[in-house]
């Protein structure tokens, strides 16, 4: 199975990007972590992302706060999809890095998530995969009905409280 | 190849959503089209999107505006990837829509692109399916190339302006 | 007496949501509560719409944060009243759920009170059967006439402090 | 039946509120329209809405721009719903408008629909109408029916284009 | 001595709002408090207003969150100059309250100061009634000498911890 | 009778401040115009406020855009109660201009009115002055009068329309 | 003297850059304008900014708008300072492409200027330039003379006006 | 080696603005506090900024919060760039701030760095300097250089962790 890069632009947004990591192992993706930067190391990242098909990615995400460049830079260099998580890391509610990482120009799109939003990053990088991975969809399919049963619960459980 | 939806909120949108559509095509992928909402005829959008996996597509993308909610209501009945155009239709320049999109909760991502941005959601897509597809990863990168080349052109032109 | 649901996306909203149970209650109110999800249960959610009016509810309560979806999905489904209440559950301090709740398309109304604004939308619904109900009205208008009593009570109070 | 009061702030905004008026004629519904502002005409507004329960109202729908106090100063005199229309009239999108009408205290509801959403605000004071009225929430139900069915036709004719 | 005002729309805001009533006291200015509220006792708002010139106020100064139209509601009912505080006491960072205060209709202007910035409402207020009074005016430039000569301690201050 | 000056930051903003100067004439106000700059001509700026009182000023009006820092600026250097008017001149919207205006810090307050509410400064000047002065308070109190009976009018036209 | 780099992301952002290009002329300061792109040509714009000291630039530009990378990434390979001017090119008013200039993490600066701010960009550089070159100061200091003579022209002008 | 000059609006933004005087320090350049208002010492302000250039400075930091004008008004009286910082002191995350610095108009720039970001404005006066000092410019790169190897080692640390 094609691997699933997490780059994260500074290790103290590991906490936030640790459901992703987690969310990709318990679906058995095979995922590579890294700590690095658009801007502190640039090099870096622009040759990760260059070599990453014929390294066995298949997807790249990458979450990054404040002017958050690390997805954008990292689209640049590849052709693969690339999915970005805005992290709150400043003053402003994580509305900077949602900006930008989503308002990207015209042929480098960044597939955006939610503010913070690393759980669902790894459940897009896993539909992504699954588009031609039978077992993987399965696997996503039966992620959904549990969610539809715990919401199941939930409801029978308020009617306790209410 | 598998095909694209695009699937539009309301046929006005029809102009902001129609350079996904040429993109697609000249990528060589094919794509179906279609005017659902998931406020007016709800359950077509769901019935769709619950077919669309065996109905042979790959990726769905949903363009809306407003409190744009239909990208996240076809991602609820899906595990295939489906892509949010945010789309400006009222008065809040397309914030409301960027985030009816972005913010969606966690289990059901919705892979969101720029406010207006339907060539990237093509190209988003097209990059989903070319994770399993050398070919179609190739026709990426050659347009990847083409458009250095062509701001390299710029670059050149600019200089008898200055 | 026709009966008001209130339905919260996550059954973490409740300590937020349960003002508008208590006050629903307070008022003689007929409640049923429900966790209900726009995207992990929507074909339960879209059926409890759908079938509200024939189940004797009168008015439906919808409370979710983020891309809040719950109360739009549910006015698809039904020609009841349906309020919306945006509860801040992001970083965005509620006003992605209040974007995503009130700038609906034109057809689908979602009755909007403020983000976090329990209390209210239980009076919203108590008003709105009240329209037809001289006593409920009358019960709403002495609990017009107690809020301004409280109110003179703490302008006297005040000029103990000052 | 009951009627429905259009209440606007200035008769500037009667074009952005005419669909609501249009919306209640077709549906049946008698309608009473008053240019009244809370700032210009405070008293004849107070007084309009303490009496419009008497008077034969069912529900007063206020349309207002920028520190929109209409809505609010009407729901502090009356226990009918009032619903509010915030109004694009200033440089700032209608976000000053919507925040002015949304965000009541305690207590004082305001129903808000969309900036601009006149339209909207008439099908909610019809559905508000309707929660006693099952012949309006038959022609509710209908209108619900057409809206799906014109979808239909546009997803159709969209057919043709791409 | 013309008096000032301060009015809050709920007693919660008193500490907010306590500067400014320490500030005009120290200033020798008498001063009157209230809670009022402009939806829950619209009338006594309304009557104080109306009434506050021949009462012997020469300003009011209105503090209120959320939809703030306490300051709108006074003004409309009086020729004083009013001063509005925005209270911060929604989700919101009191943006919400800064525009229903500040976005008045032409007619009926309110002065508006910073956001929970009661020690300058009442500063305005002062310099206000200093217009026409020159011994108040003489203490406000005397505070603005102090202020002046507490800057420049702290300036020397500073250069013992740099 | 005091006179009130009229500075605006450019000559460029002149349409938008013009209503504050024919209000203030009509009222029978002095009024002295400049155009003054906060970073252009810091020097006359300072200088004019720090004379305007013994000059003959009872109020300084001040409109400037973007960073607008003028009307905090002459402020700084008057015990006159200072009013802004934020002006709409660049991209976003007067956003820029209203919280440059005011947010001032504690000591130096500034009477802010809305976005491009040129009259509305004249008006609430009238109001400063007519503190102590009884005859311009009559002619407000008139105005007054005069606005209500207009929004009459309007009321009784639209009544054609409907 | 050394040069100024003027670097623009998009051929269409000239007409808002170019009058960055001609304040800097007509300082006399020697101008280079190239079309580069953060996304599309990153491998030409990081080279550029790695070898522009050594080039003989003092200064670098760089304009762009949405998810403004371009200053950023340039930053991100040189020690010059780098001047940052956000355009607006979306439906988001340009504080996209301020957010995304403005909001770099530490380490890595950009010295942003207004949105659409070209001309002060240049005089931004002239300033630097002008640190260590005693008659470009002068020049300077003579625009600053010559600017605050303009204004008192058209504060003579306005007194026709009045 | 010219000074540099960190003037900040109020002493309880020193923590905030600490980093930028150790940053500058362990550069090894000279570096001047204040405490300076734009607004309290006005005069002194404009003196010090009128003066810096022959007292030996090269650079002009000024940090601030809410309507935050001491930057600009530096820059008013200045040729020598200007770095300012905005702080977040009130409500409103600090987006008051940065406006108010960063909107400047045509002829009086302020080189803005992001809120709170002091650390970056002391690298941006280094750079600045740097321009014409090369052992400063290789202090730079060797910052630059070592920024790049923490990342490194942080990459290589998180490798334990997933």
């Amino acid at each position: 199975m094609k691997k699933v890069a997490v780059i994260m632009g500074s290790d103290s947004d590991f906490p936030l990007v640790e459901p992703a990591i987690k969310q990709l192992k318990s679906l058995g993706i095979p995922v590579e972590v890294h700590v690095m930067s658009a801007h502190r190391t640039p090099a870096k990242a622009c040759e990760f992302a260059a070599k990453a098909r014929t390294d066995g990615f298949g997807v790249i995400i990458a979450a990054a706060g404040k002017a958050a460049h690390l997805a954008g830079v990292l689209a640049a260099h590849t052709t693969l999809p690339v999915i970005g998580i805005p992290i709150k890391s400043s003053t402003l509610d994580g509305l900077d890095a949602l900006l930008s990482t989503v308002q990207m120009p015209s042929g480098i799109p960044v597939a955006t998530v939610a503010i913070d939003g690393a759980e669902n990053a790894a459940i897009l990088a896993a539909q992504i995969l699954g588009v031609h991975d039978e077992s993987l969809a399965a696997i996503l399919l039966q992620m959904k009905s549990e969610m539809e049963r715990k919401v199941g619960e939930k409801d029978a459980a308020i009617q306790e409280k209410v």
